[in-house]
């Protein structure tokens, strides 16, 4: 650091994205994008601005908050948009987290929770997954705390059901629980229906997975009008125009293309069984995954070298080096075609080191 | 706000962007917008990669800095990207200010400033303009703080020479200086190549206005590399991914058509002189404004007034409510024919008030 970047980030240890090399063209598998285009329907949408950027975008994002109000029936001061759903996630944590409203999240999740606190000086605890690598549900109940909970958990994969969740914002009136659903829609339950009935809950979504739109950057968040408030606050207290005109577009596209998005997330679903199925013949050990990943192990070979032999072979996978991780691989659902060479590079390299 | 929200927000007050109506059309001469639209190769260049938006961008946005690079004589690692420059500006405030280092800028400037700082509990001072609303650049020589000035400022349009920008950088070398170029290309001198001499320079400039680009959000800062790696600390603890794939590609497009930039700002300052020249007939005062909009008062009629009755006219410009910049109006300098209907229902507005 400079000589002059303020002391209260002395210890600030910035999240890691994963690889997105340019010196050679592999099968990616390391950052849980969709296989597939985005919509048709969204490229037009997004095609159709380019050609008057010169404009800004409406700060109030009234079209696309129209749309998504009717297909998520709910209203249009219940929602808000954001530059992916990392900076939704960051606005959470400036504005319902400080010293009398101390965070909480697992060990092992979204590997930016304790950035934003350390950022924010939130205090923070962590309560230890299980040994399966499931959440332990009661430790959540009148924590009273500030509740981080991805459903599905990543890198695990494991959902939650709705009704645990449910009891985990019932238990605690005082606090907001926020939801991460960025890979819902893979086989988990929403709990995006539940803000009509509790004032303390948040959930959080991305377009960034099952509508293939990583590249253009657009989350959102749903919670009572009042909480939707404060957290416009804070987004026109930093960048009023953070979901740009394209963006924007693409959204109310993506929105609108919804059979396109429920099919690909059919063979997503598909393709994960498959290989699960696959690898699990090969004798790796795979959690109960309900997102556009998988979550493995293999008791003969360790995560970080089962990575390095797969980058050499062109498949990049994710690893990720924390001690209750280091033994496994996160691997992204990608297409059929994918996941064939996917196995087969990693049925050979197990070939070799038997 | 709702009972979750944290107290250390209580106070804030959020920046109010200009409007954007969407019940009428009108001349919008109220956001500093251009009236020409992105540069041919920015439009291509972004339309490139519509069709591909499943995947992520670049974090490092290495092909979007090897042209900046280029571009702007500086090297890769004295170059940051954002989503557009309000969060380069958030980003400064966050990094280079705290208890030990009180922000400092003008009383009339951009309205953001004071809002970061409340927002991150930032000590700031304002200093006044002088009566006929430039700066007092010597109230800023070795003043101790991070100083964050609008070059050419906002909503003045007046801008100071280079040296008296080098005299404050040189006198605070234990303070990063914050100059804010959104509007340089206009006619004012950058300090961009100051960097290669001063460790404490941060230079920020933007792609919405000279080039075409806001609704494109691109925002960029210049800075010795020490500097630049502490605001991509914070980056990669905000949003790694905080400028998409279409906008690194129309950022790209647009700098490799600088021609057309170049064109674009002349017409502009000639408009803007045009404009000037017209309403000085008329009776107003005008500013020495070097940016894309000119900021006059007319001893007849009131800011707010003129506002009122240009919008009822179909003519939308801004209008603050501050004690000082309320009996004037900041219009934005579009096309040669927008600048006409303006002239034109301005004179006959004070026809009517006469």
């Amino acid at each position: 650091m400079s000589r002059f970047f303020s002391e209260k980030h002395a210890s600030l240890e910035p999240y890691v994205p994963g690889e997105q090399p340019k010196e050679r063209k592999y099968v990616k598998l390391n950052t849980n994008e969709s296989p597939f285009s985005p919509a048709p329907l969204a490229v037009a949408y997004a095609r159709s601005v380019i050609g008057t950027l010169e404009l800004y975008s409406d700060p109030e994002l009234r079209d696309l908050c129209d749309v998504a109000s009717k297909y998520f029936r709910v209203e249009k001061d219940e929602i808000i948009f954001t530059n992916g759903s990392d900076e939704i996630l960051d606005f959470a944590f400036s504005a319902f987290c400080d010293e009398k409203h101390p965070a909480v999240f697992p060990d092992i999740t979204y590997g930016f929770y304790p950035v934003f606190a350390e950022k924010y000086g939130v205090p923070y605890e962590t309560f230890p997954l299980e040994k399966d690598l499931s959440i332990d549900v009661e430790k959540y109940i009148g924590v009273g705390k500030t509740v981080f909970l991805a459903n599905p958990n990543a890198p695990t994969g494991i959902a939650l059901p709705l009704e645990d969740i449910e009891r985990i914002i019932r238990s605690n009136p005082d606090n907001v629980v926020i939801i991460d659903e960025a890979y819902v829609d893979f086989g988990a339950q929403s709990a995006v229906k539940l803000i009509k009935k509790y004032d303390n809950l948040l959930v959080t979504q991305t377009f960034s997975k099952s509508r293939s739109l990583a590249g253009a950057r657009l989350g959102m968040g749903f919670a009572c009008k009042e909480l939707i408030r404060d957290l416009n606050t804070l987004r026109y207290s930093t960048n009023p125009y953070n979901v740009n005109r394209v963006t924007e577009n693409a959204g109310i596209g993506a929105l609108l293309d919804d059979a396109y998005m429920k099919e690909n997330c059919k063979k997503i679903i598909e393709n994960r069984e498959y290989t699960v199925s696959e690898l699990k013949k090969l004798g790796f050990e795979a959690t109960d995954s309900k997102a556009n990943f998988i979550f493995v192990k293999h008791p003969k070979i360790g995560g970080k070298e089962l990575y390095l032999k797969l980058k050499e072979r062109g498949v990049l996978v994710r690893h990720f080096e924390k001690e209750r991780l280091k033994d496994h691989n996160r691997i992204t659902v990608g297409s059929l075609e994918q996941m064939k060479r996917f196995i087969k590079e990693t049925s050979e390299i197990l070939e070799e080191v038997k």
